[in-house]
């Protein structure tokens, strides 16, 4: 017994360490490519906070600024604080833009639940869903969307057309070419209520198109005739909360919610218009994805939006639409059936970021007697059921006093913003974006409390 | 000794035993993030086949034919072949796009090679590459497109510019709007030799531009003063090899070079023009991921292609710029280090489908004396080392005889294709896409041989 047992627990060794060389060699292809895969990605990534601003030399300066971050976050040193604080105090804030930066720790903390996977073989064609008028929307897109709308509960979408574009910017250039008539001798006059998004004046005159014009501030507009309006609520830059102000009978409406989710403002209705934008950068944080979507009414716009979208692009990254819909759809997963929100819920940790991000605000303009902010009324949110103030994603910040050029104030003080004269508006007030990384937000009102004239 | 040994053994079986335990769960746990990865996008793919033509009746027509092909592909049994004759009798073949189907085979032999993962925290900002003034570039797609250029040798890159672009479409109209005077009180001349593509006008026109107007055939633009000529090289529709014709000093080129690769054209020279427009759609057949580039020698030209894009679509999808990165290397991997093609190259496979197809199709061609077709002479290839015809990505078909309507004919015989007129040419001419699935193009040659008049 005992001979025979000696070999058969050599042979029991022999095939369990062959096994052992097995696996491990196999885990090692496995690894390869896993990690060959996620190397690939992490290396995209490192260009991730290279940022800039438009102009030339604003591009510099935040060039500058991003190397300064990134040497104080890698160095541990006994003498960390000191030199983070000497450096900070020459670094520029740049809050010009709205980039939503502020979102990145959440979606690290959903760890693979948001990994997007695609092969080589998928989306070869230009066509999604030959069903659908809008013939290059993904069917996933359309139902991710469909589904957070139901579950937050701030637009109607049941009947109604959903069109994806390229980001929301060019779905407002669809819809202005698809409300312009285009047999007529003039332009179609486009205006909105100042303080106004700065781009909507750029976006509708820069290739003189014959279609539309730009009509300038909504309060003034006295012109007969038909005329589009653009409603922008809750409002960028101010934050208010908006209707048309020019209600005439031959007025078409273009509605852009873009900032009309839990985490800025209270969803106090359900909007139901005919012609309403969204986009992912501002509800989940995705800007670098270029997506958003149209919620519209009626058959014809919806056709013709497709069409400008086929003429100017031919249909939107199918990427793009696969990687918003699996997103959308995990934010929908972190409420139950019912709408509670479970541990990780996504616009709870907006909504506590965003309240503790305007307190901090608050109190750093109290500091000082140069600055005010607008103040908004509280209602009850129907999603979130309590009753709040709303958060927008961007300050707009008035100095005070004979401080007549904002703009240049804060520059003056190494921070970046957008003076009020981009958005139709008085020079004595800039835009601030609320969604940058913490650290630069924390920098913004520390130094912004020690401001003295 | 013998004592001393058994134990050690046993230790070592144990701890063996151990390991398999932990490396079998460790694979177990690695592949199920693989698959759930891999099923998560199996279930995206779904949608890929469902097509559609533009207009809503070819829509319909279309969507039959799809699902006939899928019923014909799904079933096996004995009367298969019968089966197939005469569903096929029946079936629509719709070639009238130029989707490149085709390519969808290559790209599954490709496997895993071509997969790309992007996790959910990535690509949340707007920029890509502060120090390019493309800033919303990712700097590994730009080196994707360097690195192919050098190893095909279709086109200088050192010292140019690269403006990634939501495909060639999006480019163009970049292109046209850098190239425009900002101030001149006429819009810009824009021409091309016809037949020229077809949506050049309706992409120059649809926005009324004050900035830019269609003015046809480049042969008969007889306007003074400043123009812009588009020169596309292998032409669609035709595929003749082209340079420019006006030939006047005020004359600004824009050269669209979709179809100069290996599989199409011998690649008899290095283009080295001021604005050159390419995209994955026509090199690599990824039409759905919408990107393009552009390669530009001018400075301020691609500057003002970028702020196009950012009043367009405020840049481009981050993910499809990685996926398209990942395509191109791959396809440059299919080459060694001295451009000597590996056993599956891309490239080659590409010019083997096209040469047998075009071989088909001319052999089809002669069973009747209804139709010609253009012929090319033959030219060296740099890259590939062999001399060889032309076969482009369409079939410039001519309808001989007192067939005057090709389109209508073509569509009696249940074949779709883009009449010459949408080409400012003769309607006794049809385009026909040459990159569609193999049972469509064997379908549409087996058809076009058996039409008696």
């Amino acid at each position: 017994m005992a001979d025979k047992k000696k070999p058969l627990s050599r042979h029991v060794l022999i095939l369990s360490l062959s096994l052992n060389i097995g696996l491990i060699l196999r885990l090692l292809y496995v690894d390869e490519n896993w990690e060959a895969e996620r190397g690939i990605h992490a290396a995209f990534c490192m260009e991730d906070n290279h940022q800039q601003t438009g102009g030339a030399s604003k591009l510099e300066i935040y060039s500058q600024v991003i190397g300064k971050m990134k040497s104080v976050s890698s160095s541990i040193s006994p003498s960390y604080d000191t030199r983070m604080q000497v450096e900070n105090r020459d670094r520029i804030v740049n809050l010009d833009h709205g980039d939503p930066t502020m979102y990145q720790s959440f979606w690290e903390q959903m760890g693979d639940k948001t990994t997007v996977v695609i092969n080589g073989w998928n989306f070869i064609s230009y066509f999604s869903d030959a069903k659908n008028l809008c013939w290059f929307v993904e069917p996933d897109f359309v139902r991710a969307v469909v589904r957070l709308h139901k579950l937050v509960g701030n637009a109607i979408t049941q009947g109604r057309h959903i069109v994806v574009g390229t980001g929301s910017s060019q779905l407002y250039q669809a819809a202005i070419y698809a409300l312009s008539p285009n047999e007529s001798p003039d332009p179609m006059s486009v205006v909105s209520a100042a303080p106004y998004y700065s781009s909507y004046p750029l976006m509708t005159d820069f290739l003189k198109s014959g279609l539309h014009k730009w009509a300038g501030d909504a309060q003034n507009f006295s012109k007969s005739g038909p005329y589009i309006e653009l409603v922008t609520t809750p409002n960028n830059p101010d934050g208010s909360t908006r209707g048309a102000v020019v209600n005439r009978n031959e007025g078409l409406l273009v509605h852009d919610y873009a900032y009309f989710w839990p985490q800025y403002t209270p969803i106090s209705f359900v909007a139901d218009e005919e012609l309403m934008l969204f986009t992912v950068s501002k509800s989940t944080g995705h800007a670098g994805t270029r997506i958003g979507w149209a919620v519209v009414k009626d058959e014809e716009v919806a056709r013709k939006m497709t069409k400008y979208i086929e003429l100017n692009t031919i249909g939107v990254s199918k990427e793009s639409q696969i990687r918003a819909a699996k997103i959308l759809n995990v934010v929908a997963d972190t409420y139950d059936e019912l709408g509670n929100p479970k541990e990780d819920a996504f616009f709870e940790h907006g909504y506590r970021i965003m309240t503790k991000r305007w307190n901090q605000l608050r109190e750093a303009v109290k500091r000082n007697n140069l600055f005010s902010l607008p103040k908004f009324s509280s209602s009850f949110c129907n999603f979130s059921h309590r009753k709040y103030e709303a958060n927008p994603a961007f300050a707009w910040l008035k100095c005070e006093g004979d401080i007549e050029d904002c703009e240049k104030f804060m520059r003056e003080h190494k921070i970046l913003t957008r003076g009020g004269k981009h958005f139709g508006f008085s020079t004595k007030y800039v835009r601030i974006s609320m969604l940058d990384l913490d650290a630069n937000f924390d920098l913004f009102t520390e130094r912004l409390s020690r401001i003295r004239q």
